[in-house]
């Protein structure tokens, strides 16, 4: 791995970098198996909603408001039609608890990003829904360190060379920090621009990619935030 | 009003602007009037569902995902809960429907893009759902003629300041075109920019303004699409 003292602008993925998002949904899911008990076991019904959620996404994007539908939807057809509307009402109230949930950054997120956006140009790139993911931002308190906020539909190698030719990005001086190996990591090694993985506790099943394909890159692997800013300055 | 001969870059407002958009949420709540018919009449549930779109703005924002939550939301409190979960289905599939109906161009609409392509550097600023929109920007077949596509959670002037310093526009060089006159035409104003006005045939009850906010400035309001090009070129 060489080192990262050349590098100038470095790009920070948000939801489960910056920021607890995926436990978000897990919690959110482990009370949507508990207000269908009664039709299903939880196995079953969670297996069901991420095939609705797979089916949708082409409809939806990713979100809380699709992740609500397809729970909507699931929960209709799970219980074959005989959910009442109360319940259907309190997976909406799910949905507006989920938007509003205050922000949780990771531990050394705030001190990091401090440090770094002294000496580094910073931004953010992030996909799913533009007003979900602005108001996170705007209520991370991180908001003034980051010089560009780029939020996406996806995060794909051709997504990547246009963020970097918009804003002239010299993609040798380039860093994508991220916790997703399918959507922070690989990409951008393979448009030939460096990234450090930092994992999540919980990756979502969607976000999982094969060892194989990490194998031909080089790449710095952290356990966390603490120490990142060392590297660069 | 002065020439546009000056003008070098062009924003253009996409929904009621480009293509036709308002309709479709009209003809979405004309089956959705339909379909609770048996509730109760078409003009409580509009003010219903009015009542509760405001309500959500702040959770969901703009775009058919929130506002299908919100036909969900009122269809559960108009029916007192007895709305069945097949109707429910049926509301998230005019969802469905919404989003991957065909983008219908205004008239003139073509034709005036490709002309003014050719001198002009031109950009779509609109709001909305991220995915929903990128999505029919692309459906258009327009997306080649446009260098810049800004897609904003709300269009305030703070909003249209920020996009102006980001791209480094002047904005004596600069006008936006648009049909909403609260989010397109007015905030231009105020920051001393260029706007058209060109209505569509319905307005959106949230984006009527008074007119006492307009007598002050003066802007260009076309009938349509038709001589727009002939303004610049």
């Amino acid at each position: 791995m060489s080192s990262m003292k050349h590098i100038e602008i470095i790009a920070f993925d948000a939801d489960d970098t910056l920021w607890h998002n995926e436990s978000l949904f897990t919690i959110t899911q482990d009370k949507y198996k508990n207000l269908l008990a009664k039709y299903h076991d939880a196995e079953w019904i969670e297996s069901q909603l991420f095939d609705t959620e797979t089916r949708n996404i082409e409809h939806f994007g990713y979100g809380v408001k699709g992740f609500t539908l397809s729970m909507i939807e699931t929960a209709i057809e799970l219980s074959e039609g005989r959910i009442s509307g109360a319940e259907i009402r309190q997976i909406i109230d799910f949905a507006k608890e989920m938007l509003k949930s205050p922000i949780e950054l990771l531990d050394g997120v705030a001190e990091t990003i401090e440090k770094l956006s002294k000496t580094h140009d910073l931004m953010v790139i992030t996909k799913g829904d533009l007003f979900d993911q602005e108001s996170k931002i705007a209520r991370s308190g991180l908001a003034h360190y980051f010089s560009k906020v780029e939020i996406v539909k996806e995060k794909d190698d051709e997504v990547y060379q246009k963020i970097l030719a918009k804003h002239k990005i010299n993609k040798d001086k380039f860093v994508m920090i991220g916790n997703a190996l399918k959507s922070d990591i690989l990409p951008i090694l393979r448009i030939g621009a460096a990234a450090i993985h930092i994992p999540y506790h919980t990756t979502w099943v969607r976000e999982i990619v094969a060892d194989d394909e990490l194998k031909n890159y080089n790449f710095l692997q952290l356990k966390g935030m603490n120490g990142l800013a060392e590297l660069f300055i």
